[in-house]
């Protein structure tokens, strides 16, 4: 065997326990007994352990040193897997159990922090988690942006000075395009009741409309959807509000998005560094497209909504094209993951700036409460009611997930680029969309981008798949015209 | 800190990742999506393999040479990491994951070859487990026999001499018993349709009745019902055959014994190797007292029969010692996890002779089924009719797991035993079952046997709970009594 077979072989089975150590993540947050939060604590810190021993096993830079790549594939083998072996080997061992111990229990008091309430309950436990990803950030940092080390292990070469620039760029039409649509006419809301069971067939059906196989995944129900999983078993979640049904089916869309991404990619990189989305930037470009420039699509819609009148009965809109401008309604909001395409880069803005505050020592956690709902206010025009709606919405901060947020629009940015090479590729996409046929735009997005897991840097991925660098242009363009139309601007 | 504290140590974070591999177990058999069944052997064989390792670290020779308990729990702790060392160690690595790989994808085949009824599906596969099972015998057997030293990882200390010695002295009791039953008069059987909803809720109210804890667990739905986990996370599942709710409701009552086996071992034993259920007999006899002696008692069944009036309505049958007779009704069959009390052991006893002959080698894969329906006709009187209903019925085989069938009737026997000190220690107990309250009997069994985990050896802790070693009379008296009343001979 040459040192790269050997190495790969190490890889697999490294690769095949990062596997099982996601499925532990995905029991937690779906099916583990509440009982058995702290025991999980203690077997999630065990697994980590374990990764963390195998990523900084010294004989990995052996191999590194002799292994001959063969072809590029090989070559991007060696990459990932230097990259991982440099990052892992600059974190202390005892650091990263006790983060993933920390994190196991966080999550745990974080859902019933905001099932009370009560940010009091929370705060202690994310101070210990900032402090922890803190001391993790210095490791990784050297002389750099402790904010950049953290952000890199989502976005491989993104830092916060880049993103920073393009956020600035972004805002002042974001906010101006806000202000025409809520100054246009109101768009009626569903007054409606759409049981649970119906919901979940429909989310079901949905997800396959959009290609996911389900003899490789499943959906069950969680707090917060997720995905999780690669290779061969990528699953999904949802939630139901029987008041709300898009709320179900925008999520089964979006996180399909994200598994169609894991099982698309070439089966020849399966427990492989290559058999993973490459970015967590390129992960959300494709459950934002599913989601957004495909599923909310007009031609889209208007499929979507005789399903629905089959599924529901007259739920009391009057054709498709009210049930597109309901199922596109802009108005500002609380929650990140029920926005609008308009407002939701404000929200990922806001949480950006806060926690790049946070990690660089520049707020302090008992400050964030005010300085979240000061945020929130001067962006949104509204009070944040309660700390559910406010800084305990979301799950990552509790997961040690610092730096992962700014990948949101980032990945809307994608989905924009992405969207543009698409129209060009498919003429007559909406003909088939409005059949409630995705196969040609979930075919093309397979071909140019999800089959080549981590074959390539996440920029240079969706360069290759557009013809050009991404920028924030296409989807700011596709924002204004979809929403002028809609709203009649 | 002392040698001991650092083998305690390093012993939790294998039982933590033990844990994992059980759970692991649990989702393949409950949730794992059909296509990622292949990746799930590598995931398998990977955790296998890190567990192996650290079963095999050479360090625990080192801290077992230095260690000084302190106490008698501590001896024990001691006792029971030296044996799993020493078992561990003579098994080489390559052949403990590739046992792990194969029996992973076995048990696919397996449910395969069960569903389409083809046991040539499943022989070639078979085969190579028995090889692999042979190869890790006589690794641990040394010049000792094969067999015992498979038999001896689910009960410590048994052997195929003794077990076969006490099968010799039941049998003729049994067949005596059973001749005796089936001339007499006929009980009648159920003929109603139980929705699977209504009896998955009632499930849920029995497993509730017994005790078990669902902050601590879940019911799920399995081809197979099992229980998997331990410490403060001990699931189980069921199956639900709508013409049949006693399928259901007595495999949840029995996989009940073995979760409140776990959930009740003292929490001062968490995640370590006294944190398990000491034997598969003495886990069987919890089980089987549960599901048997206190659930199939008349009390018990008197409440029950209440409760499905209620619950499903009239049924059609007349009263409580109709429906006591139904519940207990004796009848030749082909699948061991349904048989009554009188045939479940003579089920056992032609497994333990068969597996034995595979294991010994006197007895070729290709012979098996021959062997099987002959055996199967000298004892039930009837022939096989399909293999589902002959040897594809149990997965233990394709799990790897020879060497394990005695343990169930070792489990009768103990639960036979317990059952008459329990009847000592609590007088009014039927008067309690009568009410549906199984509390005293629960406790009785938590605090003599399943709080004190694996601190005695199996044998010790029956021994202790009842006063006396154990034997089979009580269990053979106790089954001549209820079945003598029952069928009035």
């Amino acid at each position: 065997m040459s040192a790269y077979d050997d190495l790969m072989a190490f890889q697999r089975e490294t690769e095949a326990l990062g596997q099982i150590a996601g499925r532990l993540g995905w029991d937690q947050e779906t099916m583990m007994p509440r009982g058995a939060a702290e025991q999980r604590g203690e077997e999630m810190s065990a697994i980590e352990g374990v990764l963390h021993a195998r990523r900084t096993d010294p004989r990995i830079a052996e191999w590194l040193e002799d292994a001959r790549p063969a072809d590029p594939v090989a070559a991007a083998q060696l990459r990932l897997i230097r990259r991982s072996h440099e990052r892992a080997t600059k974190i202390p061992a005892a650091l990263a159990q006790r983060l993933a111990r920390v994190t196991s229990t966080a999550q745990g008091i974080w859902a019933e922090a905001r099932a009370a309430d009560k940010v009091a309950d929370f705060l202690p436990t994310l101070a210990e988690v900032i402090a922890l990803k803190r001391e993790e950030a210095a490791a990784l940092a050297g002389d750099g942006d402790l904010y950049d080390a953290l952000m890199d292990d989502y976005e491989p070469g993104a830092t916060a000075a880049v993103i920073g620039g393009m956020f600035d760029r972004m805002r002042p039409r974001l906010v101006r395009l806000r202000a025409a649509v809520l100054a246009a006419a109101p768009v009626p809301k569903l007054d409606h009741h759409f049981g649970e069971q119906a919901q979940l067939r429909f989310a079901r059906d949905l997800a396959t409309t959009f290609g996911y196989d389900f003899t490789r995944g499943r959906l069950d129900l969680a707090v917060h959807p997720f995905s999780s999983g690669s290779g061969n078993d990528a699953r999904i979640t949802t939630r139901v509000v029987e008041t709300d049904p898009f709320n179900c089916f925008y999520s089964t869309i979006h996180e399909v998005g994200h598994a169609c991404y894991e099982l698309g990619i070439d089966q020849d990189y399966l427990l492989t560094p290559l058999g993973n989305g490459v970015s967590m930037g390129v992960h959300e470009s494709q459950s934002r497209i599913y989601e957004n420039q495909i599923g909310r699509s007009p031609a889209f819609t208007g499929w979507m909504f005789r399903q629905m009148l089959d599924r529901f009965g007259d739920f009391g809109v009057s054709g498709p094209e009210e049930f597109a401008r309901i199922v596109n309604r802009v108005q500002p909001g609380f929650i990140r993951t029920e926005a609008d395409e308009v407002h939701y880069n404000l929200h990922v803005m806001m949480r950006f700036d806060l926690e790049r505050a946070l990690i660089r020592g520049d707020l302090a956690v008992e400050d964030l409460e005010a300085a979240w709902n000061d945020r929130f206010a001067a962006d949104f025009g509204v009070a944040v009611d309660r700390p559910s709606h406010g800084l305990l919405q979301d799950v990552h901060w509790s997961c040690g997930l610092f730096g992962y947020f700014p990948t949101y629009t980032l990945g809307n940015v994608y989905a924009g680029c992405l969207h543009l090479a698409l129209r060009e590729a498919v003429p007559g996409l909406d003909d088939q969309l409005a059949r409630g046929d995705t196969s040609a735009a979930t075919g093309w997005l397979r071909e140019n981008v999800q089959r080549h897991g981590g074959l390539y840097e996440p920029r240079e991925v969706i360069t290759l798949a557009c013809g050009e660098a991404p920028t924030e242009e296409p989807l700011l363009d596709y924002l204004d015209a979809k929403f002028g139309a809609l709203y009649g601007l």
